[in-house]
């Protein structure tokens, strides 16, 4: 066990001790030569990252804030009012990021899944993609509160078969560098993701692309709808780091941008054009956690089935007789921080382990094993035999 | 020298051990006690180098974003469309403020300074106060781009004797811990700034302040403008936190918050209950280096007169003869970082060097001498004599 807890939540997670270092990176002007080569590094690989070449006129942003900041990137940039959104949801961040949305424009509709730990369901989809001309579609790919994974591919092809013009947008918060996500060849217009999950830095970035499709209708605005958060004032920020030179809007946060430099490494080492073999791991990681979370303790997932079940966390009912307190309170006993649950009236039914990054597939992946071996003492500590 | 180019712009700023070591610290779940703690102390800190009393029912938010972040949310909160808004332009990121605002109400009047160099004419504002009447002021203490310190104490008293309604906002970005200000005692609504310059921590946090009179104007607010810049979201977070609870709307930065943990403890270490001391010496060290620059550098400042001089930077005009890309460069050479000038068509004729922070006031002040020395040494390798 190790001298402290380790953070086992869906994020903040562990990081290596690289990214650690580059967290104390001594100070740097933010437009000296010497950050300018290590954020064009970044732009460069978070394309990597997000499957998206240059050649697409894609537009990468890497800003100081949290994943929510993603959602009113979206939002202020991609929303005018009277717009039409449709947000499918599968749990909490869905609905949170529909109720982000509902500033930005009256007609907002949400496509709840059928039943919490299902996806949504793809005659519904079709149904009302055919009955009203939507704006704009928000995928959640993983929705951090219930575990479910939707398949990103298969809308994304619905979508372009019955309303091409709908814009594509992903919150891929929970779910870069953990699922397949092909920027370009899918067709998304946005995505959004952070640094905290499987990006593997500390929180502090929203990190997101946005298709040139996009970007035309960002910049066609007539009026921003916020400052810090217009992507028409970053646009050029981002592409003059991407060209090798300094801009300046907004202070970059230097530290962090240093420590996503080495996590993108990390990320792409396997394969230095492409985030596949990163995600491989997650998958199978994820699988086989998954496998003896089921076979071995008789614990049951929240997602119904294994194909909506997302690689970067397992959501997981807690056993009948098992409080859920008493189990986390357990866990950080036995060396290991997991998370309640937190959608509506469920959120007392299941709780949450993150599986990403070093810890899950980096070269501390052991400690999975050692969270497995934890979880099942404290189950048994409390009483629960399978 | 150093064995790397030290960094003396005026923020990002040097950075000590401490504060760096503690943007290593190994993952923290944001809701974990461990966490928690940390949090609670800092906005009890934050308080405190604000001079605001929680008696006083003030809220300080600690976000993850940038400075610029704090004039959304000035803008998205104290701004209801139609407001009259005054900005007092003493420089580049004065005007930067307005366009923020400009978002959030139609009606923004600048008043701007009489000449670069100096702060706003008295006479001109207190016309301007008896003529409209204003639901908002803003005052940048000190501007980053001039130099420019503008006299909080003073516009804020004749605020409250001409138009008491109206609410008192100060971006202290690159003054806060240099300058004074009395939140409480001067009747101030809404105090940001930012983590990268004299508060010593790397770039990525807003830290503001509100007062109870502008709480109750955000809370009042029909509808927001943002959902990342919502106050009303953050307030029961940070209300939490600061009653040693955990609570979620986003992902706060655990790393740079423990940095900052650090920093407030260096910034409040020789008086802990006052930020004064702190204050004190950065006056003291600007007084220092300025007069150095003057009397023997045979140097000008931009600011008019050393009443309207800054105590975070020192912003001086080039000589003649001597280039600005040049003098860059030559400093460069010589192991500092500072930077150019930033504002319309004054910006090629003048430089800005920062001393904040622990280069300046803290463990290792010998580096601002050091920087004179190397500035002197620049000047005349370019050939320049007094």
């Amino acid at each position: 066990m190790s001298a402290r807890k380790l953070t086992f939540i869906p994020g903040p997670i562990e990081f290596s001790d690289n990214v650690l270092a580059a967290m104390s990176t001594p100070s740097q002007a933010h437009t000296s030569p010497e950050f300018i080569k290590v954020f064009q590094s970044v732009l460069i690989k978070t394309r990597k990252m997000f499957c998206s070449a240059a050649a697409s006129k894609s537009q990468p942003f890497v800003i100081s804030g949290s994943g929510t900041l993603g959602w009113d990137l979206c939002g202020s940039n991609l929303v005018n009012q009277g717009d039409n959104v449709l947000v499918l949801s599968t749990g909490f961040f869905s609905d949170q990021f529909a109720n982000c949305l509902k500033i930005y424009t009256d007609n907002v509709e949400v496509l709840e899944a059928p039943q919490f730990g299902a996806s949504v369901d793809f005659k519904q989809l079709e149904s009302k993609l055919s009955a009203t001309s939507y704006d704009l579609i928000t995928i959640t790919q993983t929705d951090t509160s219930s575990g479910v994974l939707t398949d990103v591919e298969a809308v994304a092809k619905v979508v372009k078969k019955i309303s091409p013009k709908t814009l594509i947008v992903v919150d891929a918060v929970c779910a870069t560098a953990c699922e397949t996500l092909k920027f370009d060849d899918w067709g998304i217009d946005y995505v959004l993701t952070a640094s905290q999950k499987a990006v593997g830095v500390p929180s502090g970035l929203s990190i997101s692309i946005a298709s040139s499709r996009a970007m035309e209708k960002a910049l066609q605005r007539p009026k921003p709808s916020s400052f810090f958060a217009d992507m028409k004032r970053w646009a050029p920020i981002m592409q003059a780091y991407e060209s090798g030179k300094g801009a300046y809007f907004a202070t970059p946060a230097v530290q962090l941008i240093h420590a996503l430099n080495v996590s993108l490494d990390e990320l792409l080492a396997a394969d230095t054009q492409t985030i596949d073999a990163r995600v491989a791991a997650h998958k199978a990681a994820s699988d086989s956690f998954k496998d003896k979370l089921v076979n071995q303790l008789g614990l049951k997932l929240v997602p119904v089935s294994r194909d909506v079940a997302a690689h970067g966390l397992s959501v997981v009912y807690y056993p009948e007789n098992v409080e859920g307190a008493a189990l986390l309170s357990k866990m950080a006993a036995n060396g290991f921080t997991i998370a309640s649950g937190i959608y509506k009236e469920y959120k007392d039914k299941y709780f949450r382990i993150g599986h990403m990054g070093v810890s899950a597939v980096g070269e501390r992946k052991q400690e999975l094993n050692e969270c497995f071996e934890a979880l099942k003492l404290s189950l048994s500590e409390l009483g629960y035999q399978k």
